[in-house]
């Protein structure tokens, strides 16, 4: 399956593309970061986000979208704008009818390094080796929104399926 | 002019339509409450959120869209969803090629009331007062949404042609 990633955030925001199945290494498609200027207004940068990342959609026909979840613990000075983010996010793969499926920041490390408190270093250092990449995707940016494709590949199509079932049975019966 | 108020939320998010000019009473166009199930998935409930609000800004037709702003402070169990909605909403309004202003909630409140402390009950009272309505908008959520709109009437309109005029000074001479 062919998964792009977003890693969220409204100055940079990472895109990963990776195809793969379950347990085996994945590869490489293409990753980018979308950025905006801090300089220009709100409706601008979302604008252009949005614009970005429905484009990228369109351009990589990926089967589901996985984006970082973001918590209000995260750095109160760029959270507003990372929640906003990735609201973009989550809204540019819905509309293009795709599952969306949102990581917490430790399970995409769990499944990535084995760790939940793997640091950024050793994210990178990781995802270079699982694509088999000559060099570390730059910027750092890239390599967390590829880390949560891989993540989605190794995990998440199983989980959306399951959810799937679940919430047929929860809204009465099969369908 | 006439301004399309948001005032952001997940489970709940208030829309208001007045028409004004600044320093005269407002008129009510119409207020709204688009609503989504907390038990849906987000990408679902986003989805959802941003058709609503992408109708009602092509119903209204409105010159202006005006959104709260979303501060960190605000209840941390729902922040993260409020940010989310008022990037849509945000959005909503730059995708229809309209200038969108956010508002802190105490600058709705000295515009409407005279106090930025005043309290959700006087708020409700002043804005019904304002658009000289029969009884209270209900529920609350709409009466927060006019008062948005009303506010950049009175002040909004003035300033978006006052950060036109500095950004293009900015971006190098008049054009």
């Amino acid at each position: 399956m062919r998964v792009l990633g977003v890693d969220p955030g409204l100055t940079r925001c990472g895109v990963g593309v990776v195809e793969g199945v379950p347990g085996r290494p994945c590869t490489l498609v293409a990753y980018h970061v979308v950025r905006t200027d801090p300089a220009d207004e709100l409706p601008t940068r979302l604008l252009h986000l949005d614009r970005a990342l429905t484009d990228l959609v369109a351009e990589h026909r990926p089967e589901a979208v996985a984006v970082e979840r973001v918590f209000s613990q995260h750095n109160v000075r760029t959270v507003m704008g990372t929640a906003q983010a990735s609201g973009i996010a989550v809204l540019a793969g819905a509309r293009a009818g795709l599952p969306v499926q949102t990581y917490t920041p430790s399970e995409v490390k769990a499944a990535v390094t084995g760790s939940g408190q793997a640091d950024k270093r050793q994210m990178t250092v990781m995802v270079t080796r699982l694509l088999r990449l000559a060099e570390p995707p730059k910027p750092a940016d890239a390599a967390d929104a590829l880390a949560l494709a891989i993540c989605h590949v190794w995990r998440g199509g199983t989980r959306s399926r399951l959810a799937a079932a679940t919430e047929r049975v929860r809204r009465g019966g099969a369908r």
